[in-house]
């Protein structure tokens, strides 16, 4: 499972103008092409929960209620994590014989109890949370890498960003994890690859054979490194011949970051808006599913698809049901996949605590509009650059639950014409949409907040390990308090 | 050659969600794709006229010197037309033995001089100007559809469009014209098509098989057709066992109008505006090349292109050069298509008599910016829907002609991030562009404008043939004026 930060329009089989991700658009010439697929959440580490977990963000705790509809995840200081109660893929997984590994960015805490091979990995390689920094180490650490249960260095350290440059290795040295990991399981036992570099996040970096090759700058050369690793997984599995017993699929977290834009941000192409945002661009996402010999090459799905679905697909695949004590939103898509079934089924957009929309069919309501505050905005942080569609790209909160905002995704994939509210079709996809979200809402159990606490105590001062590397820090006095999120 | 009213972003392959092209993309899958092709003018008839004689509307007479900056095209009222002293491409090709034959819409003047059989081709089976009506035949008559010299009825009349529910048979019957003439000429002469259908121009229809078929709406309907009309030819040429001897070019004459969004409007993508304006959503092309045993399939050119190209590549491919006593701005693409070499040169944008940008590699210089007055705009008129750059997409005329905006459309294709003017990056761009561009101006010969005098006795009452169909109407006095544009 390929996982990655990259927009709607950044492959060039989904129109990205540079047209340099020739591996991804081969795997779909070969494989399936879901135009209408979802993250659960417009931000990372909900994302990655809901991922693994099969359930949205709001029933897996992957929120906050300190304020109304604010998107949270988990900087360093972050308390929370991905509570014991929750069941994740590789731990469902193992039960039927699967080696689990994951590499890159965990991002579901970073406290001990959170720990991936606490939560059924075998194996990591990689950071808890993302590559921002350097820092001193003094008032904030640099975040630790990881191999297996104990930390090997740290960003800007042992594994060095250089951001004026924009050159590291990383991704080179995620991308040998990887292949040493398959060539090491493909013939023996049945594994899961959960490969979740943190590349293409800004701050961006490449390596050197790539710093400078794309036409799109900085980000474009990220992407090509992105793409070219995948090209080598994709034909290391054919060159061990377990191609046809591997299901691959590609995916992203969550819109381009239109707040990095140019430089360092990708593309949502015809879509509104970006991360952040439950507008199409924050959440819909490129998704392509590899399988040689089972998937037929080429296909194209308008199956409305989520993130949460490959936890139940790879349960299925493996001849396992998906846990029957919770919810679980995730469907299978092997239906969609193999027969070219369409199923019908709701997409719903978080924010925080906030159902903001819900897609059903082609019809997107929306029960709030938000992109982000005043303030913000005119310190110069904007989620929709060149972009505003007056009533609808909102920097206050709007409360449209009496009279959503309902959108047709087919003929207005960028959300710019409202439907009339007078309109027959505006009448009869309410009256669905609104009976599906009644129908959701009555039947949900939030989970216990996991984003509210914060603490400077907590952060990477002294993950395992350090000791044997002289780099353990020491932590300041523990202070719990709220977060802040102000967007 | 097919030439379309379409946008960058309506083909499955440059990224349409719907993906409802799916002959279109195997065309591209079977040939080569430009990203980075462009119409000659952000409106239809300067386009055609740019694309059959390889030379800028300002050169070739279609444009217009009633104000500064002004889209002008060939309604029926419009005294002008192309001049007797323009090349044609199909003149050009007959005397390297082609037959030569025009299907759908001229759109280079409707007055007898301006009769496309006077200027080289051999046969025709279309309309002079848009099918806009349906007209009362009093104030203004309805547009005729000719078979060669004389017309054999009027569109709303003979030729049925019924508005209200989208319906008319006239791509079935555009396609027809294009099936008979290849099955005739394939084994026989060398031959020149121009398949210039004028349906996905608002009002938009489709045939009763195909509306109502598309997740798009309408329009969608009328790409579905068009896509499979392509389909069509395609295997015909195959069928024919003709493909590795014709060389197959799909483009359009303009980006989509966005005025007529979402229901008869199609898609620019991630570019800003459409049709009318001179960014990139108002020219930039998809374009794709097709010719099975010479162009390697599934090629992507990130050479700069133009519709002005294809009267030299043409001439190229029939061992013609093109001729040598007037300015062509056409540059022969088969060294890009067959060896994948990618040429310097510059794009372009007029609007009217007015340089409005200048593309040189990846940086696009705006010399002045619009997209419509206050006074349209005001008036629901919006050429940019959603779409908002400050100091970009002006609602006025604004002059940049001594300190340009420069935006790189590689980093930024939406145009939302003009360079620092203070960057090293923008006075490099700058030198190169200002050096390119004052060639061109210096040795610039403006045609005599062809756009300027309107007339309401020239509109099509008594085309050749009407008496015998009984339909010629009776003009009115002629009062020659100047014509109105308003953007």
């Amino acid at each position: 499972m390929l996982f990655l930060q990259m927009g709607w329009g950044d492959l060039g089989v989904y129109g990205e103008p540079s047209r340099e991700t020739p591996n991804l658009d081969r795997m779909a010439a070969e494989g399936t092409l879901f135009p209408n697929f979802y993250s659960a959440n417009p931000l990372c580490s909900p994302s990655r929960a809901a991922l693994l977990t099969g359930r949205l963000p709001i029933r897996n705790g992957f929120y906050t209620t300190n304020a109304h509809a604010r998107n949270a995840y988990t900087p360093q200081e972050i308390v929370g994590g991905i509570p014991d109660s929750e069941q994740l893929l590789p731990e469902l997984l193992k039960e039927a014989g699967y080696v689990t590994k994951i590499v890159g960015k965990w991002h579901l805490g970073h406290r001990p109890q959170f720990h991936p091979l606490k939560h059924g990995f075998d194996e990591w390689f990689g950071s808890p949370n993302c590559h921002f920094g350097p820092y001193d180490n003094k008032a904030r650490p640099n975040i630790p890498v990881y191999r297996d249960w104990e930390m090997v260095g740290r960003y800007y350290e042992e594994f060095p960003i250089n951001l004026k440059t924009g050159e590291a290795n990383l991704t080179q040295i995620y991308l040998q994890e990887a292949l040493d990991f398959i060539k090491r399981q493909a013939r023996r036992r049945p594994f899961f690859l959960y490969w979740a570099v943190d590349a293409t996040h800004a701050p961006v970096y490449a390596s050197k054979p790539f710093l400078g090759t794309s036409r799109r700058g900085r980000y474009g050369d990220a992407v090509r490194e992105m793409d070219d690793s995948i090209g080598k997984m994709l034909q290391l599995l054919q060159d061990l011949r377990v191609a046809d017993s591997t299901f691959v699929f590609f995916t992203s977290d969550n819109g381009a970051a239109l707040i990095s834009a140019p430089e360092q941000g990708g593309s949502n192409s015809p879509f509104l808006c970006g991360k952040q945002t439950t507008f199409e661009g924050g959440m819909r996402e490129p998704a392509l599913a590899w399988w040689p010999g089972h998937i037929t090459p080429g296909q194209v799905s308008h199956q409305l698809g989520s993130i949460m679905d490959l936890f139940t697909t790879s349960l299925a695949l493996a001849g396992l049901t998906p846990p029957s004590d919770r919810a679980i939103d995730g469907l299978n898509l092997l239906p969609a996949l193999l027969q070219g079934r369409v199923m019908d089924r709701p997409v719903f957009y978080y924010r925080g605590d906030t159902l903001m929309a819900a897609t059903l069919g082609q019809h997107k309501a929306h029960f709030w509009t938000w992109t982000n505050s005043w303030e913000n905005f005119r310190q110069g942080m904007d989620f929709c650059p060149g972009q505003n569609v007056s009533g609808v790209t909102t920097h206050t909160l709007e409360d449209h639950t009496k009279l959503p905002l309902i959108f047709h995704l087919g003929r207005d994939p960028g959300e710019r014409f409202p439907l009339s509210f007078a309109s027959t079709e505006y009448q009869e996809a309410l009256s669905r949409i609104t009976q599906v979200v009644h129908q959701h809402q009555e039947a949900l159990v939030p989970g216990q907040p996991q984003l509210n606490v914060c603490n400077w105590a907590v952060m990477n001062w002294a993950p395992p390990g350090c000791e044997k590397l002289g780099k353990c820090l020491t932590p300041p006095e523990s202070i719990p308090k709220k977060c802040l999120w102000s967007h």
